[in-house]
């Protein structure tokens, strides 16, 4: 029996979706064992030259009323109305695959309750990491694990001007206008820069990896504006890579913490060697110790490939699948203070006295670096929480010594 | 309903299995929604001093003859008897999770047949890259992708042995020998060093990508015996590191090309960066570009959380997933002779013009080293087939130059 496939936006993404679709149609039957047919694209404009230009709808309703469309791909962005739109096609129980991050993040636990109550499912493998395979891995593949850690690079605008700054000598402002260029950045390159597409990202992963939904606002979140091209230079030369990090870590009391921001990661942690656009999740769990999963974050055909991978799989499927979803809690409870983040950290300050800083931050690592500019790069012996962390600095301060950087570490 | 899990063989991995099992069964229920018990060990030792073991049987027919056993682990290792019990198994309609390469390299086509007429599955993600989650991403997530290539660091006994070549200084048979003291390696390594156990894991992804059985005896497998201390150093001043890939690609003329052998990987591969006894596997398709999977190679909860996931998934299939098959075509017709791969090459020779080989292999790269030994090395500045490689050799040996080692790049 034939099964119609739909697009929802024929954008960049959804555009690609019809493309990468029609170009390995024949290996695609072929592998799935299916007649498969991409029946209707939902927008509102004309696609005259198109080849798909007679598959073009700008009805939702005909979608929802044909009974052999299948399931759904949402590519439109953006929360409404792709929202609205996707919550008719669950209630319809048509599953729903979207690349959608915003939306997952902000309503992912109110849209996987609606495909519950309508046996269907709210699929998002292209949400986090593009191309890369991580979500169905994470809860079939990895789904006798305790998970105490996922850790990634996931927005590769930022990893891309980061990269720059190492390999290029340029430092933000010109980096960034590079990446404009090349196209890797928007006009407003505000929800790249300033963290909030990671921090949808580590939402969207943390609310799977421990099974309750964590809303963007309950990420403390920073971006790279302030990372000056010295502190990637002297980074690099003590054995780091400064790399923006969205990361949930299972803490001892059973509470997690979810963090976006730069961090110094240690060269034998193979997040530090991910560079260019690539995006990167590393998980940690008690049965498979660490794994790694790495790929184009971003881009048509990655991005649309995952969408297929997606909408394939759920044709062949009868019911929701369990292990993708997560509840709301209505509570934060769950979500530990930042005051409880711990780590080393790399500093960047005015000359001090090195045994001043041990008695401080403990023995301080044996690589420092005395500049030409009397400045002081080091990294603590010890590990503080926050609170210690504030006390550190306040002692600096009277100690007259001015903090001019300072990342956490993250450890291989 | 509750639903029954059996495992066959209570060695490392299976023991492995019942704890990793037992130890998040909690979690694994609340994340599949099903109940399930881990009933039967067929094994023939008893172990009274183990939780377990009063689960252990002696007779497969117990297994079988049991209804509410939904799926079977089998991790005896080698083909018999694990094939015969596997195949009861399925024809049984009892689905199998496997974590035995060989088997699956040998008797994949025939197993996999058997689940089909049977509505039953074959599964084998722990049977590729241990804990790496790479079966399932392959077949599932990446279905819509033509595959170009797929290169591995597939076995981390070699990867540990070139690694400490590399950043310890040992020749090849005291890193052996440091490997079989912590355990990475067997006390006949043959499997390992000689290349068949990344033979096996390249058949199985071969197969999976290209939907057609590949048998290890068409692979041309060359191992790291003869890998020189020397050449790991040189590599790594040229940008290069010497690993053991596993490598199969498709060719413009539709045939595929698998081999196993040591080869330079330029840097800005991320594979050249995998250390220690981790692998990882690259895999490039023409949605995605490139995607890389990296983790745990092998280990006792590595592998048992590899074994859990598909046990799980296949609780709650009804039927048998059409991606995660081959075909047994009868013919190697469509793999393409050694004769036709093409690479670069790294070169140590003998003192040598450098005009001269120049005109062999084209400009020769800006970096060439000459030691204190007399010798020169180098990497090609053409890509070379077999053949020309032969006549190059042959040239080299007319000039009085000695070819004293040599080794393909893999390129980034």
């Amino acid at each position: 029996m034939m099964k119609k496939l739909a697009v929802l936006g024929c954008g960049v993404v959804g555009s690609g979706v019809v493309e990468l679709f029609e170009k390995n149609k024949n290996l695609i039957q072929k592998r799935s064992g299916m007649e498969l047919e991409m029946a209707y694209i939902l927008d509102l404009r004309d696609f005259p030259d198109k080849p798909y230009a007679n598959k073009i709808v700008k009805d939702l309703q005909v979608i929802l009323n044909d009974p052999d469309v299948a399931v759904v791909a949402e590519c439109m962005g953006g929360v409404e109305p792709a929202f609205t739109f996707v919550k008719s096609c669950l209630e319809a129980g048509k599953s729903v695959a979207t690349s959608n991050k915003e939306l997952v993040a902000s309503k992912g636990d109110i849209l996987l309750q609606t495909a519950k109550e309508n046996h269907c499912n709210f699929f998002f493998e292209a949400s986090v990491g593009g191309a890369i395979p991580i979500i169905r891995p994470l809860h079939k593949c990895l789904i006798a694990n305790e998970f105490s850690a996922v850790a990634g690079i996931l927005n590769g605008t930022t990893n891309f001007i980061l990269n720059k700054m190492i390999t290029a000598d340029m430092d933000f402002s010109s980096a960034l206008k590079l990446a404009q260029e090349k196209g890797y950045a928007e006009k407003d390159p505000t929800a790249d820069v300033d963290g909030h597409d990671a921090c949808r990202k580590i939402c969207i992963l943390s609310s799977l990896a421990f099974g309750k939904h964590v809303y963007p606002e309950s990420v403390p979140t920073k971006g790279i504006r302030e990372v000056e091209l010295k502190d990637t230079k002297f980074c690099g030369q003590l054995g780091y890579a400064i790399k923006l990090i969205a990361r949930v870590q299972m803490l001892e009391n059973g509470k997690i913490l979810p963090t976006v921001m730069p961090m110094a990661v240690e060269e034998d942690n193979l997040l530090s060697q991910v560079n260019g656009v690539y995006n990167a999740v590393m998980v940690r769990g008690d049965g498979i110790g660490k794994a790694m999963f790495y790929g184009r974050g971003a881009g048509k055909f990655p991005t649309a490939s995952a969408v297929l991978g997606d909408m394939i799989e759920e044709v062949q499927l009868s019911d929701t699948i369990p292990s993708q979803t997560w509840e709301n809690v209505n509570s934060t409870d769950f979500i530990e203070d930042f005051a409880k983040f711990t780590a080393k950290y790399y500093f960047r300050t005015s000359a001090a006295d090195i045994a001043v800083l041990s008695e401080i931050f403990g023995a301080i690592d044996e690589k420092t670096i005395s500049t030409d500019e009397d400045e002081l790069i080091f990294v603590t012996g010890n590990v503080l929480n926050r609170t210690e962390l504030e006390i550190a600095m306040k002692f600096l301060a009277q100690k007259g010594i001015q903090v001019l950087a300072q990342y956490p570490v993250l450890t291989a």
